[in-house]
């Protein structure tokens, strides 16, 4: 049987935020979707089988991580991704160009591609556009990403044009690079913070063929106006038919900005992140689970949530094991938010296919501009 | 409704091995049992899903450790252990004797009580037998444990004359103390490593209306086969008809060795213990799966185990998420372990059912005398 195409429709918008559908492999991706991270091929404390109940359908994982251990070729050898973690859902690689850029030592950049010490082992790595997704070839994932340069916040504007240069040509590099079938490929648009590059890397991507187009660069702590208005300039450049991917994005608020200008699929560590960290997320906005109000409330950290931890778990107990450094508490706090940020996306779904995104923050204060968490 | 009595009956025996029945709250469980350990109200990194999943229906909780944290006043104001925890089986609480005697500093025994700095703040806590059965009243379990004073291995045959009588008439001010209907009241027998002392402990208690009889003092770094004899010593003492349960063991060999000198009931830490260190119980052995022979293995820890780590996977998986440190190594190791020491106790359960338990080796080598794990 041939891989199923990938395929991406808009099934409804309201004002530029748009809700749709993703097919991989056979599975059906409602949009907006949240991606849990599970970088090294797991989502830090939790089974599969409690990811799938949270109700993700799609994860990310990182191809660079990946390949430093167990390696590429052992995951490919096992069967790919999917069955080394035991996932049945879809799976979505990031090159490992960001973690070059913001964490690698010893950075050597050249158009040829980028060499560095690994952060696993010190071992010195060439890592190519060719070799990234060679990578993500032999891990077998739904979606693979080009090879980009991140640049860093505040950067120069010299900078950011050599940057841009590089990840456009790295792009097509990827693209020549590809063989194999029923993976699709996304591209990542940069920029820097300036308007006219972020369009000119929309126009100029928009141009190739792409299954899905990434904005990269942002969420690397630059203020949330400017990124908005980095979002302005670039997604409108962007195909209408394809879907749009705002990488390492982020709390609620971020989320919702993002949303209301075009963006259709989100990554972030926050949710298994602050749940070790002992922060709920929650409707109202975030409860730090540590506090000693919690000390004997025997409500669920959030009534309406039917998440496992909701449905079994008080405050007080969660209190307990957080102050106890017990991993269960951890655990119970990454499925909560997990599920919580499945529960937001398809909210701000339902809310776009009624055409009343405007109103959001009302049902959920948690995503009002400059909320917590 | 008053509360269901507590029962148990002994089905059958092979040589001096018992197959049984215990009923608790309505709950039964088949002996021999293996209770994992929650000595928090949490089998460590387990959700009490995960540990139902596993075929537990009885655990042990701390009420020592769980009067310092949360306090028994928290937990009884929030229903009791079993709501706060979310656990629909089982409970049996020690009273936290064991350790005061092994873990507390500047120790202070006298007829009246023990009084000692609380491990986790450094208060001073007077702990009595009348206490110890608050504590556990409060806390609501199904099975409470006396106040006991544990030897040390070695210990002088006056030091362990002085702590068993003191032993013995604490539990006798815990059984004058008792005041809650429908929860088991256990004794413990101690003795240090003298047989004429354990057995004294044996007869003496035998006297008391006790529901269950605890063997303490033992798998405190003694040699197994002092161990054995100071079973031998004890064990004929206790009445026939009510369950024996020897605290803090161990093994697999260790187990089946008590088992074969007719005790029921067993705890200890070893399943997750070992399970987050990254070893694996087996019917063959240990499997120590950070060795990189499980590099490339598509095998699952165990072929003939249905728990969901075995299920689900591969020893590939299980050593990267160990050698990366991630915490779901650790928790699905503790859920194939937790279950493998089920699976371990239902075939001892059968074996002694169908009067064969002399060749339990046979099947399962890691029960062998000396095997290891």
């Amino acid at each position: 049987m041939p891989p199923l195409p990938f395929g991406f429709e808009v099934e409804s918008a309201d004002g530029k935020a748009r809700a749709g559908r993703l097919r991989l492999r056979g599975i059906e991706i409602e949009t907006p979707v949240f991606m849990p991270v599970g970088t090294l091929a797991t989502v830090k404390g939790l089974t599969a089988q409690q990811l799938r109940e949270t109700g993700a359908r799609m994860l990310l994982c990182n191809a660079y991580h990946l390949s430093q251990r167990p390696g590429d070729a052992v995951v490919a050898k096992l069967g790919g991704l999917h069955a080394f973690m035991g996932w049945d859902g879809a799976i979505l690689t990031d090159s490992g160009g960001y973690q070059v850029f913001s964490l690698a030592t010893l950075r050597q950049v050249s158009d040829g591609g980028v060499s560095f010490r690994s952060h696993f082992d010190g071992s010195e790595i060439f890592l190519t556009p060719e070799a990234a997704i060679r990578i993500q070839e032999g891990l077998g994932s739904d979606v693979a990403m080009v090879l980009d340069e991140c640049a860093p916040y505040p950067c120069p504007r010299g900078d950011a044009e050599a940057a841009l240069r590089r990840t456009h040509m790295w792009a097509e590099r990827c693209l020549a690079a590809r063989s194999r079938e029923g993976q699709a490929l996304f591209c990542i648009a940069q920029g820097a913070f300036e308007p006219d590059l972020r369009r000119r890397s929309g126009e100029y991507l928009s141009g190739l063929p792409f299954d899905g187009f990434a904005v990269g660069g942002l969420s690397v702590g630059e203020p949330a106006p400017l990124r908005n208005r980095m979002l302005e300039s670039v997604v409108p450049f962007l195909p209408e038919n394809r879907p749009r991917y705002l990488m390492g994005l982020g709390k609620p608020a971020d989320i919702l900005a993002a949303v209301r200008r075009g963006i259709d699929m989100f990554d972030c560590v926050l949710p298994t992140r602050n749940g070790r960290n002992g922060w709920a997320f929650t409707r109202q906005g975030v409860l730090r689970m540590r506090n000693a109000a919690h000390r004997e409330s025997d409500a669920p950290m959030e009534r309406d949530c039917g998440c496992y931890a909701c449905r079994t778990a008080s405050r007080a107990y969660i209190r307990h094991l957080l102050s106890a450094e017990e991993m269960l508490g951890g655990v119970l706090l990454s499925l909560h938010n997990t599920a919580f940020y499945q529960r937001l996306m398809r909210a701000m779904r339902e809310t776009i296919l009624n055409g009343c995104l405007g109103d959001f923050e009302r049902d959920w204060p948690c995503a009002k501009a400059g909320a917590e968490g």
